[in-house]
């Protein structure tokens, strides 16, 4: 049980440096930029909160143990941002070797379940998957409503792209992407914060 | 259900402000102190990869949203550091009045669903609250320890102030607690950074 200890607490010490891994969403204050830490609590107690909404009945445990693991690979790959075509095309690579050294941190048990659960919530084909995704979406969308569009005007993000990436939004909770679209998104087009590209 | 979604999407907002509520813990890098956010992120996530050490067997989900929720109160409260007894006399009050305001945001059933989960963690009554205390304690040991003894050397905490604390860390997870004194304690007690007054 030592060992097994060990290696647990290894692990639990390990992921505190996802707190250095910082986004490019600003939080409410419009100032401090996010860091992954504190986006995937954000996202955990969103998914708690929205449940009712989920397309398909949802584990809400197995969506929250998503959520809170789920850019653990940061820590070596490093954020990539939504908009970022560059950056996404060697992402799942680079994820793929970061999820293999740090869960293997991990007693082997832990580890098996912990990389398929990351590898559940990529792949986006379960429910619980889909609406984790939705929260990982809406959580920066919120915020950058609620920041004047500060990171859609830096990054000049584009409609386009918005929908494109928020089909899987929709796909978790249509609900909350219609809401997010009315309030979040629309506004920001109207004044001019996201480009109206389509 | 218009109504309710503006109610709920305005307390995800609020609660945004935890990520600016600071600790009295270093992170592992020795140097940033660690926000409630990442806090609750870090403790929600060991809940789940130790619950097989918890003293009784628990509801992993509802332990989970405990400790997600467990400092939104510290948005108007602050954070009362464990070993100011000044700032602990007032504490209970300045908290109640905050949790009344910030989860009458939601809508009444959520409200109410949320605060006596809250209510039910600070009793350290049930399991769940035990175990979630325990993972709060454990926590912020294993960052002190890893960043050799800062936060208690800078804070000059006793030994006997630790293990009147971790009272309630070995009422909730009694193997975990003993890992802690052997590997997050008493090293530090030998080094000196704990003063040993007992």
């Amino acid at each position: 049980m030592e060992e097994r200890l060990k290696k647990q607490f290894a692990f639990a010490l390990e992921i505190d440096k996802e707190k250095r891994i910082g986004r490019q969403t600003y939080c409410s204050d419009g100032e401090t930029l996010e860091n992954d830490a504190e986006h995937a609590w954000h996202a955990a107690l969103m998914a708690v909160l929205f449940s009712e909404y989920s397309n398909e009945p949802v584990d809400v445990l197995k969506v929250v143990k998503m959520l809170l693991i789920h850019d653990i690979v940061e820590i070596d790959a490093g954020d990539t941002y939504a908009y970022d075509d560059a950056g996404i095309a060697t992402q799942a690579e680079r994820e793929q070797k970061a999820a293999e050294r740090i869960y293997n941190i991990l007693p082997e048990d832990q580890a098996r379940e912990l990389m398929a659960l990351w590898q559940e919530f990529e792949a986006l084909e379960t429910p619980e998957a889909k609406y984790a995704k939705a929260m990982d979406n809406l959580q920066p969308a919120m915020l950058n409503a609620a920041t004047d569009g500060r990171a859609w005007k830096e990054h000049e993000v584009k409609l386009s792209k918005i929908l494109k990436r928020n089909q899987n939004t929709e796909k978790g909770a249509a609900v909350l992407w219609q809401y997010g679209l009315e309030h979040f998104v629309q506004p920001h087009v109207a004044k001019g914060n996201i480009e109206q590209d389509v």
